[in-house]
């Protein structure tokens, strides 16, 4: 496995919060993520959550705006956020934020000019948690999996695809039925091109109508979300949901929109519901 | 007095996170500032602390890394994030960056060409809390200061030099003595002249030195701050604060340096502080 460069290290909330570089050979490119190491961690193997940021982020929204280190301190949880894309000269992009470089998608592109680089769900459900449990002292199945936005359709079918990996699954504002609006249909037609049976794996309501399952959810949204009717459409996770018998804790909350004043607000909470699910 | 300008709002934490701008008198410039009205506040008055930032920063700087809307909404305090100087074309600046724009130090600038618009501390005692108090449901007399390097160095002096304007002040790593030290000597020579009498009047320890007075300070200062021996030089408040016979506590946390990631762990605590002493 390759070296875990240290880019920057802080002392907060009694922990660690560090942020990393390595040579990834999912994406085949340098990646950059950050780790929060709560002080049990120094004693004894912790959960790991990682957070999937939305679109144009990287890992550093989260970090200075998602006010998870005082929740992951108490709850003695490791927190782990990365990057949305592949990035740097030679990586593909495109003009518009909502495609290519901070636009990954959590998926592995089956197109040119991405699929050369763009493999971000080999990234985060495979070669990231090794490199975190090989540098970290990680809880073996002890994995949650939650974020915003894209992020939030990242943690969600990522989740339905790879049963056993994550314990707890939970989300911000998600896109739930991708291949369903405009966000998700743009950068799938891109990604994985026009057949529309390979859009289904990798859209959550999609998933669920076609069998995948799990555990139970935990969604947020914003009833102030300005996303919330063209891209996020919360009403056909619960009706997926509903149908398939999953449990989903749906709250719409009066008054926020898609930012991370949203995020932050209910990030302890969150944090809190992962934890309870994580307990050895 | 001048109309209130709405820049943005956002639902945060139960109650509301605005930036807000408005023409100063004392400044002579727009000047922009957050308030974070917590859930509270609608149905009564509430408490005011003000937040001055330090160095380089804005109000924006603290609105996003603060992580203070959680800890103010649970006490119900009304949180008040100024800018750190006049801003804008026609107003005074230098190329360095703790000088000028920025770089305010919360005095009233003597000398040219920075008396003009450099009015800090005539804005946050006088002018800001008179806006604030008509346009927000403040309490009369519960005001409380705190603030980080520059800021905090703006906190001690200011409840020093304004009896009955503050019940409560602490601090995170504040330039307690800018007499004594690089960056308060660079600022004061260019803002108040050669006068070293003049300085004193500015100077936390000086001020305490020469008989002013305050019920308590609590100040949190990182054991790893890189400022620490050459800026800070918290025992310098000590030690006055103990020949005055002014109660503070002053903790030294191990490992912390002097960022927003330090800020923001004793965030909680500092405001928890406050609450006790702003409470009818």
């Amino acid at each position: 496995m390759a070296a875990l460069e240290t880019v920057a290290s802080y002392a907060a909330h009694g922990g660690t919060q560090g942020v990393y570089r390595h040579r990834s050979a999912a994406t085949g490119t340098d990646m950059t993520f950050a780790v929060f190491l709560p002080a049990q961690a120094q004693t004894q193997p912790a959960p790991v959550l990682t957070y999937l940021s939305g679109l144009t982020c990287t890992h550093a929204n989260v970090l200075e705006k998602g006010e998870y280190r005082r929740a992951a301190a108490e709850h003695g949880i490791i927190v782990v956020c990365p990057d949305t894309s592949p990035r740097g000269e030679g990586v593909a992009d495109d003009p518009a934020w909502d495609l290519g470089q901070g636009a990954g998608f959590y998926l592995n592109a089956t197109q040119d000019p991405w699929r050369q680089h763009f493999r971000m769900e080999s990234y985060i459900a495979d070669e990231l948690p090794a490199v975190v449990a090989e540098a970290f002292p990680t809880l073996p199945e002890a994995a949650g999996i939650f974020g915003h936005s894209m992020g939030g359709h990242g943690a969600l079918t990522l989740a339905l695809r790879h049963p056993g990996h994550y314990r707890s699954c939970s989300a911000f504002a998600p896109i739930v039925a991708p291949g369903q609006v405009p966000w998700g249909q743009k950068a799938f037609a891109a990604y994985l091109g026009e057949d529309r049976a390979e859009w289904r794996r990798h859209d959550a309501v999609a998933l669920i109508e076609d069998g995948a399952r799990f555990a139970e959810f935990l969604v947020d949204v914003g009833e102030a979300d300005s996303f919330l009717e063209r891209e996020l459409r919360p009403q056909l996770l619960a009706d997926a949901c509903a149908e398939a018998e999953i449990p989903l804790t749906l709250r719409m909350q009066p008054g926020y929109d898609h930012s991370y004043y949203f995020i932050s607000t209910f990030m302890a909470d969150q944090i809190a519901w992962h934890a309870e699910r994580l307990r050895v």
